[in-house]
């Protein structure tokens, strides 16, 4: 709190060209600007060539969801904004400008974004609330064509399909094999499963605050309707205890201490648990050990394996950007995450996940996604 | 351009919280960004404490009307919007935020602008078209609480006023008793004309490429019909040739080389010529004196008496936001050209204004704004 206040907020805007005198601002701005100007209105793609924003990332968000903090508007999840534009310099050289919405109503935030993206490389849709996120997003993939990635969703479903992928490794379990519960069915928990069905995992079972998202129930919205077309194949119904009897895999996106060790002891042999709920998890990373748990993640950086955004958005955005592509597609998000594993040389029980800090990450990801993008080309 | 091109673009937004281990992170990021957050939802007003961007100017535009360039685009006006940011930092240390649009619709531009407000200290509408560029600022102004200038306007009518201020000393003739005309009905020939009428020039005829502004044409816009309320008074119809014959002012925010050194001759003894075209004036500082003119000024940065916006909107934006007005007034922009004007100790025919490198002008300028806004609040 102090060093915000001290800061006064967390960024910067430098110029890189000098302005000390008449000869400088002449460059800077008029008549020197003419010629960039010139030059981009023969050749759009230009922009990126010569000037920094359209290399930069807007962080749009409209504080409806902010982790942990809920629907706190647009003033109050600024320093969050900040503190994201802070980490995308800091872990991909890019830079970040934070655009929080008066408005929650999804035509106009997705009028407003469509009309400054031709400011920017990219955008970061941030802590903007389910079910309104996916239409959002998927609109405005639609509709732009610049890369356009909500990192609550596809973010978090990286960074865990990274985690998952070092942990069956180490219990020697196949992804055709595993059955994989999923409490919470907000952003992240949809689009966790919906990239771990990409990856090639068959059996999912998706939760939310009712229960077992199933065919038989009544109070479902769309996208949970949806979902039922890649989850829940047998169509079980009960709750989340009943259905982690024998799940090989827990991944909570959801609220703190719904589990005890007694539950983690009902799952399969050899089982995985990543707990994420902010900032006390569902199952407390020592409990979830005590219920024989041979694999546990959560979302704290006071325990191993802490499943953290930063390890996936910093790199996705600059291979993306780098590239030039319009979308971030599916095949980007598990090349992402298998580059991701892979930076972990030979995963352990309590490494499944590279350090935020390993310069290779960002690196690893970011080529992920160009290569991807070389390859389509072809 | 090599510079621009090498540096690839003008801007970089930088942490100024350091990120170099997970102590760090917590701080920037999570939770410790939760302090802040939590601080704002309880007083929106703390943004201004803890958060940068809301000290900071969104510099907006849809590339309508770039000085010299005309309608370019969103994407080619990018480099004139981050020379902007640049001179913000520069001269006012403010950070300046790029917003380019897709779109020139007004009501979407207004749309976008009061959906991105609560991100920003201030708003810097740039290079937006005539009249399109009024009905926008009027209802920003009307609709939002964060002071909101179209710096082609009110920037160029400070500067102007300034100059003129001086100007006047030199030939010692008074604001009451000059004719002025101004020939550029445009966002800057509007501004300039309303402001100089709130200064108290009693006498100013407009011209526009159709000659004078006056009550029998049948072509005038809404703007310059109502522009005739205070200005032509006589109702004098004509050319601007007509209207030059013993003028003493004559301003220029229009076409180059429209006037020759005769044309100057016909104007009243002592005449005072700001010709502002770009980047060639409506007559050459040189032909003007060989025209008799005892006060020349333009906006060419190679002849005295450069009128450049960058004298004014740093330090308007830097006081209104610092003394948290909600709106930039006309007695505000008066009371910054006085100032601006003040500057300059001795005013000579070759200084009416300040060098824009002159430390004193932001502060200047900065401090009568936070004057108006102390006295009112008394």
């Amino acid at each position: 709190m102090a060093a915000h206040k001290k800061a006064r907020g967390k960024l910067s805007v430098e110029s890189k060209l000098p302005v000390n005198n008449r000869h400088d601002l002449s460059i800077a701005y008029t008549p020197g600007v003419a010629g960039p100007a010139l030059e981009i209105l023969k050749n759009k793609k230009l922009a990126y060539d010569l000037t920094s924003t359209k290399n930069g990332v807007a962080i749009i968000s409209d504080g409806s969801a902010v982790l942990g903090l809920g629907n706190i508007g647009p003033e109050a999840a600024l320093p969050i904004m900040e503190g994201k534009a802070a980490l995308f310099k800091r872990f991909a050289g890019l830079d970040g400008f934070p655009v929080v919405l008066s408005t929650q109503d999804p035509e106009t935030i997705i009028t407003v974004a469509k009309a400054i993206a031709p400011t920017f490389g990219g955008i970061n849709l941030e802590d903007i609330s389910a079910p309104r996120c996916f239409e959002i997003e998927e609109r405005l993939k639609k509709e732009l064509n610049i890369p356009v990635m909500h990192d609550d969703q596809h973010g978090t479903a990286v960074v865990v399909l990274a985690g998952l992928i070092n942990a069956l490794k180490i219990v020697r379990k196949k992804k055709e094999k595993v059955r994989v519960v999923i409490n919470g069915a907000g952003a992240a928990g949809i689009a966790t499963a919906k990239l771990l069905h990409k990856y090639g995992v068959k059996n999912i079972i998706l939760c939310d605050s009712n229960g077992i998202v199933s065919k038989g129930r009544k109070d479902l919205n769309n996208i949970k309707k949806e979902i039922l077309r890649i989850t829940n194949k047998k169509n079980t119904s009960g709750t989340l205890r009943d259905v982690l009897i024998d799940a090989d895999v827990f991944i909570g996106v959801s609220k703190a201490r719904l589990l005890q060790a007694s539950d983690i002891k009902t799952m399969a042999n050899k089982s995985i648990v990543i707990a994420m709920a902010n900032p006390v998890p569902e199952i407390m990373p020592d409990e979830a050990k005590r219920g024989g748990a041979a694999v546990v993640g959560s979302g704290r950086s006071d325990y191993p394996n802490q499943i953290n955004n930063v390890l996936a958005y910093p790199g996705i955005f600059k291979g993306a950007i780098e590239s030039r592509v319009s979308q971030i597609t599916d095949k980007m998000k598990i090349a992402a995450a298998e580059a991701l594993a892979s930076v972990v040389k030979k995963p352990t029980a309590n490494r499944i996940i590279p350090d935020p800090f390993d310069k290779k990450v960002v690196l690893a990801v970011a080529n992920a996604i160009k290569k991807i993008a070389r390859d389509k080309r072809k």
